[in-house]
C-alpha cells in the first residue's frame, strides 16, 4: 500500500469562511500584513494507489465546493 | 509578502477521531486496505516570513495536541 497525502482546499470563488475568521484574528492580533488566507483539509492515509482518485471524490472531498490533490510517497 | 503553506496535524498519540471515522466510511464504502487515516489542517496565506511560526503557535495551530510544518513558497 502506498502513502498517499491529499489536500483539499476550497474552490477559488467559493466563500471560506473558516479562511476569513482566522485572516480577522491574525489582524487582531497584531499580524496586520497577513492576506489570502485560506482553510482546507491535509489528509494522511495508507491505501490502493488506483482508487485514491474514486476515495477523493466520493468521500474526502466535496467536489462541488473543493479542489484536492494528492501526492504519492511511497 | 511570502506565501506559505502551513500543515497542521494531531500528534502522534494524541487521539484523531475525525481521521478513525473517516476510515470506517472507507473500509464501509469498500476500500478495505485503507488504513492509517489522519486528518489535519491545510493553510495558505501571504504574510511575513518571519512571524509564521509565531502565528502557528499562537493560533494556527494548539501545540498541545497539533504539530505544525510549514513552507515558504515565493
Amino acid at each position: 500500500m502506498a502513502k498517499i497525502k491529499v489536500y483539499v482546499t476550497p474552490k477559488h470563488g467559493v466563500l471560506d469562511p473558516q479562511g476569513k475568521t482566522v485572516e480577522a484574528a491574525l489582524h487582531t492580533m497584531g499580524y496586520k500584513n497577513v492576506s489570502n488566507v485560506h482553510i482546507g483539509k491535509y489528509i494522511e492515509l495508507e491505501g490502493p494507489e488506483n482508487k485514491i482518485d474514486e476515495m477523493c471524490k466520493k468521500i474526502l472531498s466535496n467536489p462541488i465546493i473543493e479542489d484536492y490533490r494528492y501526492e504519492v510517497t511511497e
